[in-house]
């Protein structure tokens, strides 16, 4: 069953298809490059920790003998799927961590280090926060990258057993419980796609279906923590632990794909939609809260501690890319742009070895990074750090850019679409295109046809929602393109360029009103990005952040904004009856702004995103 | 030992001194009232909870049968504490709670039903969390209650012996370590005050001069948390758990007092000054954040979902009290107010059988209440509830409003200080006074001698910082008095009224402009209320308060403030280039206001302390 090196997600409908791995590769550029460097860096960075701290050791060792959280077999797995989708092969690599696997693996399927031998509790006796059906998910994730790479291909024996084991297990009249961290559901239709075995389609079903009816203990982060509240076709919007929210979510468009269920996908579409509406940080981030890592009420999005975990922004990537797939809506590839460049390249180091846990919007106090060799206790926060207590975030990125061409272009019947912009080889939908950039610093975009099958095909490329006054350039003339996907139909001829000039005019950005936590602000976003101010930048060197006020009277800069700063009131109590007087000089100052995603790159630094304009 | 009625804190040095509960007398008013409901149904509400729970039960029964959290002993002392400062005697009750914690009480002096017995983890195994020493302070204070009233005088010999084993346990070259949670040192302190035995102010010292070495386990919080990051006498302000840090800080504060340390005090006073002036909210709640119960950086102060623990607010006031007493400065006595009708007034329903645990300043969504049967499990959050499942606060308040006249006014050489205004019968500093107003809802407060001793005495009465416009009116005339401490000094004669006049004029109140999560928005205060819109009281009733917008340009009337609600956007993506156009119809509404202590109290409601302004 294996393919020449497929993909992570194969519906077999949809309005889009994905490209597979073997038809589509990243040759340098912006994304490129962190490609290289998570190829070259993270993985072996990430094996280095698990390997360190006994994460890997605990496949063999005694059951007293093992460390770490209860979860830490999935990061094993999900650094298998990266290194499976990874360019290199990693032939040894995956060897070693497979027969890891299969060494644990009981006489009935079930894979876990954390339950279920002697001396540990009870298998399924903690499904809140055992994870074990979370961790299977990602086996069985790492197995479908299995099979679809050729690599690792004992891996997918494994992954079936364990599968196996789980519908023997769960279901009516069985074990009716379903796992505190969704997951096992989108892994299993995935694994359905990749063996054809249906019965893993409809045990993922099951668990879409079983959730929402508070069959999970009581706990005091109440159901909705567990999207255990209402059940998924009936629910408005995304709410508790987002990593949970937008898997389960990922998992019910699989199911609804798989079985042609409208209402399911109509409900998942509703409640992303919602929450991208209310509950998204301007960076696309989602989950405001550090309490219980959750969604908060619409429209609380504090800046200042915003929460937006890394894991959300490779699950909303997920999410989004399947949504993609299955309507072809062309706002779906708006928010995956948004989610790739302000939080995934956010959250890795430009060396591939630290990481941001949650991305802050704005950042008060300049905080040291911590030793290289010691992981960071403190998982929900902080500057980047080479390693977390809970290190999810880590493999999930490195899976996600390992395979990250699928989420870029997709093809139809009709052609290809491109929806990310790359430097890009790509065959698919009867074209051969060469995709050449300098975005998003510079906003044209080369599409050479390298080779075209002699019929009518259609090129479609996505004009971002801010790209107002694009252009489209080729042999029949310039013309401007309005935002949305814009069709290129025709017999394309070898040798040919299709230009799109997006343009990169620096744009003042406000807040829905209901946002109270940027009331008075502005940001600064620059084409896909979202643009940042950071002290180490400021002029004098001994300003603070917080006093800058910016002038909005004539448009910004190429990445400065001009502004003041306000003094600083000394007083006892910080409420007053009348509004601060601030009729002293104003001194014009100019304030640089760089990429949000490179923020905290150049030592100990506040940042901000939200900027405040001068009173009145 | 035993006083008749003393009071909870009795330095031996300050400025000024405490006056005893036999001394000062709550008539009736505003907080007479909720005195009484505290007596008589508040006090009865928590043991029965206690009881139902088998936190009381676990004192008699064996360990494995042990229920509730590691701290649940401390309630039990704090009921205890309780009882004896209230007006009514509680024999019995007392009698039946000192005997169980008689009963608990190990040989060597131990008493703690959650360590150390068999099945249990052995003691001072969990410094970090184990909240032994915590709960031994809490029974120390118990029995400082008992040793000043009289009442269960057998518990003086029990704390005695929990003391002297502290005693014996900890210090240089024995068990080296301190308590995760603060609350011992202070206890250490007032037990020598009411026993007069020197080693327990010297362990006391100890405590406070040992934190901040980094000696507790490391924690993913920080130690920060739990103030051990940086010594007490160091440290710039406060930070971490709010309760913990503040407890820690009124230990410090006693440790100054009594060992005549300067430097000690002035450090404490530099700390709480500056969170007053960066991390404390308008109510004056302290700790903004969910996770750690922790304060913020400075200036993070969020509205939606404000912390504010119930329990910081009584810390806060027994730190303030203290600073008040060992300083003579009033601006004790304006945080002290505030924290009274804007925390404490808040926390407790009108029957005084449910309660607040966090006190937010912005409540997006209705919630309805929980079953008056059933413990709310989420206790950092939520609608007033009968009890927690980690019930501090309730406790906490009940033994705050027991004790509440000995926070009221204090005495001196010269005479007495009035801090604070309620229905009060005092006899101190050689005045016998009557003090008679509808405060806080009328601004009147009338002072009669009722007698006076045949000598010059000084009668000194708060202004508040708010109260611009105040007067004074007695048999000398009518004139202004400035904000502040304001003294009368003569031969008082019996039968004699002065009467202070306290300007209630509603008036707007904006914020430190660091403060983002409430730029561009405005409060209302009237007197020392601050006061909040809720959702039950708009017109039209479908409106939602967070499309509000006030019009500032007149002053607020009585408990209303003009407005308009602007249309709702329902953008796909709450992110834009332009303003919001605002340019529809305003709709001129008006928009009451009510005391934010009364928010909540009928039935399911949205709130908002912080209005927008119309912009521009």
């Amino acid at each position: 069953m294996s393919e020449a090196r497929g993909g992570p997600v194969r519906p077999a409908h949809g309005v889009l298809q994905p490209v597979p791995l073997s038809s589509v590769h990243l040759t340098g550029g912006f994304w490129g490059h962190r490609q290289a460097i998570n190829s070259t860096a993270t993985l072996a960075h990430c094996r280095t920790w698990m390997d360190r701290l006994g994460w890997t050791g605990n496949f063999s060792t005694a059951p007293a003998e093992r460390t770490g959280r209860e979860f830490t077999d999935s990061e094993i797995y999900k650094l298998i799927e990266a290194l499976c989708w990874d360019a290199d092969e990693h032939t040894a690599e995956l060897s070693t961590l497979t027969a890891l696997a299969a060494g644990a693996q009981a006489g009935d399927g079930y894979l876990g280090t954390a339950y279920g031998r002697p001396g540990q509790p009870a298998r399924y006796s903690d499904l809140n926060f055992g994870h074990e059906l979370y961790c299977t998910g990602h086996l069985l994730q790492a197995a479908v990258a299995a099979a679809r790479t050729g690599r690792a291909p004992h891996l997918v024996e494994i992954a079936r057993r364990a599968a196996d084991h789980v519908c023997a297990t769960f279901g009516p009249g069985r074990n009716e419980g379903i796992c505190g961290h969704p997951e096992i559901e989108t892994a299993l239709v995935e694994l359905y796609r990749a063996t054809g075995e249906r019965r893993y389609l409809d045990q993922a079903r099951w668990f879409v279906e079983r959730r929402g009816q508070r069959t999970l203990p009581e706990h005091e982060f109440g159901w909705a923590y567990f999207s255990d509240d209402v059940p998924v076709r009936d629910a408005e919007v995304f709410r508790g632990h987002a990593v949970r929210a937008l898997y389960l979510a990922a998992g019910a468009v699989d199911v609804a794909v798989e079985t042609g269920d409208a209402d399911l996908l109509a409900a998942v579409r509703r409640q992303f939609d919602r929450t991208v509406a209310r509950r998204t940080y301007l960076t696309g981030g989602m989950g405001s809260r550090h309490l219980d890592e959750s969604f908060g009420d619409d429209f609380v999005l504090p800046a200042d501690r915003a929460y937006a975990e890394t894991c959300a922004g490779v699950a909303a990537v997920m999410l989004a890319h399947r949504l993609l797939l299955a309507t072809g809506d062309s706002r779906y590839g708006d928010i995956v742009e948004r989610l790739l460049f302000n939080v995934i390249a956010t959250a890795v180091a430009d060396d591939g070895r630290s990481f941001f846990y949650a991305n802050t919007l704005h950042q008060r106090t300049r905080t040291e990074a911590g030793p290289a060799d010691r992981e960071l206790l403190r998982f929900g926060g902080g500057p980047r750090a080479p390693w977390f207590e809970v290190s999810c975030c880590l493999p999930n990125v490195a899976r996600l850019l390992a395979s990250l061409e699928t989420y870029l272009v997709t093809s139809s019947d009709a052609g290809v679409q491109l929806h990310q912009y790359a430097d890009l080889d790509v065959s698919a939908g009867g074209l051969d295109l060469r995709v050449r950039t300098g975005y998003p610093d510079h906003g044209v975009v080369v599409v050479r046809v390298a080779a075209a099958e002699d019929r009518v095909r259609t090129l479609t490329l996505r004009v971002p929602a801010w790209a107002a006054g694009a252009r489209v350039v080729d042999r029949t003339g310039s013309r401007p393109v309005p935002p949305g996907p814009f069709e290129i139909s025709r017999r394309f001829t070898a040798g040919e360029e299709i230009c799109l000039e997006l343009p990169l005019r620096p744009r003042w950005t406000v807040a829905d009103d209901r946002i109270d936590a940027v009331r008075g602000c502005v940001a600064v976003e620059v084409g896909p990005l979202v643009m940042c101010a950071e002290s180490v930048d400021l002029d004098p060197a001994g300003a603070d952040l917080d006093d800058l006020r910016v002038d909005t009277s004539s448009a910004p800069q190429a990445n400065a904004v001009k502004g003041w700063f306000a003094p600083r009131s000394g007083a006892p109590w910080p409420y007053r009856e009348t509004a601060h007087d601030h009729d002293g000089p104003r001194t014009p100052r100019v304030v640089p702004l760089v990429p949000y995603h490179r923020w905290a790159r150049r030592g100990p630094t506040t940042m901000r995103v939200w900027l405040p304009t001068t009173p009145a």
